[in-house]
């Protein structure tokens, strides 16, 4: 059974255990491995490679599509694998290491990772492990669950690991469309003009000769974690839609609005599912995973095409997904993430982008990515490939947390990873400032009127207050900038 | 001689006074202008606006392609007449008032202004004043030293106001390429796909009927301040090609490296002339605007094409240029800003970018705007549309300043224009720091190493090793993050 999925002859000796796949990977190789928000990822290798490198003391630079699933990068760090990882992570035991500076991590953009790669910006890829359902005749690759980074590793890697998952149907064939952008200085238009279009091939080409060995699983991805929209999540989610039909109402968008992109998380499902009800229709979306929401929103007629770079979806969703694929394969397709994520597909298109925030401060500036500007939570991931280059471009996030002793709406952040320059729109629970067309100072002014919890109200405006008298174009007092997160340090609250 | 300029009949009796013409503005309007870095600006027309608010109190907002010449911002923002201005400036005058919350300023990308009125994210422009060579025989404006914003105004503006400049040679026909996306959701792909494609039309298309008025001038361009290389900028500059030597040596470039942009100053300047010297041919430009060098880099036969929005140099180099237009036309090209800087062709083209930062910080987060935070110096203008799409992406500054009592390498930047995810390499009078490939905590020592003054350098590396200590990804000290600074306004020097 397994083996009909080796559709090239040549290639089925090279089938092997996990164990014997690990003795191609030397210390300090760069390895690169499939996996896009916990769809497509390794299964077998890198958790036999975390068992190798515990006992034998090898360290690996590391690369994905974005996060991995079965706590793979848990496994890694604490076995001690991993020198360097890059460009996203969303592991807890990682996450530890790297802030302890025992792993050194690469935050990056999720469009530029292969750019870096074949501009020979980041050094060679040594060996990849790359899921896949099958590989066809021709030693191509069909993919899974999603694309990542895979094209780029199967094309640049000296060595390649295939891991076939069985547990994925090969009726998947068809919903990936692989496109190579040519290297400089002769590169190419990309000529996608519409979510739906499709310019690529439907297999990763590779050269069999690299493929090392083929190893077999049947695990599935990890299920994404679904979680109801709550009080606040709601909220956000109805100032969201109630925007868009004000701007509908303008005539600035049509009922069909413009590509949407959302990032993961509870807030995105929440928007996207609030849309359920709503009367736009023939909505599209040019984003970079698939969740739930988005299967939710084609099943009831509101979404009519869907592209990204995965698939992560709940158990349920995903045997609804996979066990009817005819039902969605011409509404989804799955491209690389240097394609999902490109700045110029971005803006020529006008996607709508709506992103989390971990904190905001009184000009739009957002922090996506760090815990009192030193430790990291996950990554920037693609919020800056959408952010910048978006028709609109939309942060949320709740106005305060535990207990309200934590605001999250600040008078500077202690990390900035998107500049005021590029965030139009800013929601919380409490409400949404259109920051379009204002300056600083205006700028403030409406996220204090209208995104602070109104216990922090005061004590913003006043240090808002206290800034403009000293001037400048976006005043600030550097003295007490800070003051929120180190009195959070001190005291476990950032109320006075 | 100046009626031979407006080659409509028709238009011919809308010739006026500046005086006359600036009755068509009334107070709250929204006024599109050209001028882009002091090229192709109004002469005649928002000087007399200038006039007429001083004695009326009339308020507008005012947005142009970048910064204006012949001290126009400055005596508008003198006159009361700015309440609103939009994407940059670079006015001493202007900037106080704005510093001062005077004037609101909006600090824009050049690339997205065009974007946001056609996108009805910004209110719509009222009234425009276009400064032309001449009009065409269908009503058509044949742009001068600019393109800037002018076609974007030209189509949406309800009224329009022609400058036409008689000192601009008519033979300047031909060098511009207007080029207009279409409106979402219907954007097709720009095909540019190397600097010297030209894809539009020579002219701006109008409707002559919203020509209200057309104003004669012979006054030129202010002239570019060339300063001559110094020690530090020579320094800079030569580690600068020292690098593209080596990346040529290592087979990532070839010597005819990628398309050039380089910001507005003395550094890329020395740059450009470096090349001069060089081994390096048939280089190209993608950039902003056109300077000295690029005419020189022409003229030794360097440089083969350069592609920009705005030609803007010294008076000598203007002789040059102008009295020799056959020389150099079919080796430039200008475009509206919304091409020239669009991020989707940056990436196509692959450019290498070089712009100039205020400061910097030890993790490469890049200050371009602000001093101490607060006060703002000229804007981002289009460094941000380069930096974060470039193939390289560099910024230059000096180490030190003042006497080195100012160093702008500093433990966490006071404002982030450009964060630490696209920022490639740091380059100071003291050296380069190459930071492909480093995570965080190895970026900082690279910096520390190689760009800090060394005045400076002790208590730099002792502020990141004791926020190493405390941990994080990027590990910060925020109760003493911004000391530096406060140093600075407290005692006049950056030194303990």
């Amino acid at each position: 059974m397994a083996y009909e999925r080796i559709k090239l002859e040549s290639l089925k000796n090279r089938v092997m255990s996990a164990e014997d796949a690990v003795r191609f990977f030397e210390h300090d190789m760069v390895v690169g491995a499939s996996g896009f928000t916990k769809a497509g990822d390794s299964k077998e290798v890198l958790e036999a490679l975390a068992r190798r490198a515990k006992s034998e003391g090898i360290k690996i630079t590391l690369m994905t599509g974005a996060s991995l699933g079965h706590d793979t990068d848990g496994k890694l760090a604490e076995a001690g694998a991993l020198k360097k990882r890059m460009p996203f992570q969303v592991d807890r035991i990682l996450r530890n290491k790297i802030n302890s500076g025992e792993v050194l991590f690469i935050d990056q953009h999720l469009s530029e990772s292969a750019e870096l790669l074949h501009n020979k910006n980041l050094p060679p890829v040594d060996i990849a492990v790359i899921e896949a359902a099958y590989i066809d005749r021709d030693g191509s690759l069909v993919p899974t669950t999603s694309v990542g980074n895979s094209a780029t590793f199967a094309e640049l890697a000296e060595k390649v690991i295939i891991e076939i998952n069985t547990a994925i149907p090969m009726d998947i064939y068809g919903i990936h469309d692989i496109y190579k952008a040519e290297n400089y200085p002769h590169r190419n238009v990309i000529p996608i003009v519409a979510p739906w279009n499709k310019i690529g091939r439907k297999t990763i080409p590779i050269n069999p000769d690299k493929i090392v060995g083929i190893v077999f699983t049947n695990k599935k991805d990890s299920p994404a974690d679904i979680a109801e929209p709550d009080e606040k999540t709601t909220a956000i989610a109805r100032h969201i839609l109630e925007f868009f039909e004000s701007e509908v109402q303008l005539g600035h968008l049509s009922d069909r609005l413009l590509p949407l992109q959302a990032g993961i998380g509870k807030v995105a499902n929440a928007v996207l599912t609030g849309f359920k009800h709503s009367n736009f229709y023939d909505l599209t979306m040019f984003s970079e995973v698939l969740q739930d929401s988005t299967f939710d929103l084609i099943d009831s007629g509101k979404l009519s095409f869907a592209s990204a770079s995965s698939i992560t979806v709940s158990a349920a969703c995903y045997e609804r997904v996979f066990g009817n694929l005819q039902r969605y394969r011409d509404k989804i397709v799955l491209r690389p993430q240097n394609i999902s994520n490109t700045p110029g597909l971005i803006r020529r298109l006008g996607v709508i982008a709506i992103n989390t925030a971990i904190e905001f401060d009184i000009y739009g500036n957002v922090n996506s990515t760090h815990i009192g500007g030193s430790k990291i939570m996950n990554g920037i991931g693609g919020s800056g490939d959408f952010a910048r280059n978006a028709y609109l471009s939309i942060f949320v996030t709740q106005a305060a947390s535990k207990n309200d002793t934590i605001s999250h709406v600040l008078p500077m952040v202690s990390h900035v990873d998107h500049t005021e320059h590029d965030v139009d729109i800013l929601v919380t629970d409490i409400g949404l400032a259109d920051l379009r067309g204002l300056a600083p100072r205006e700028r403030a002014q409406k996220i204090i009127d209208h995104c602070v919890h109104p216990e922090f109200r005061q004590e913003l405006q006043s240090y808002f207050d206290r800034a403009c008298q000293r001037g400048g174009h976006t005043p600030h007092l550097l003295e007490e900038a800070f003051s929120w997160h180190l009195r959070l340090t001190e005291k476990g609250s950032m109320k006075k």
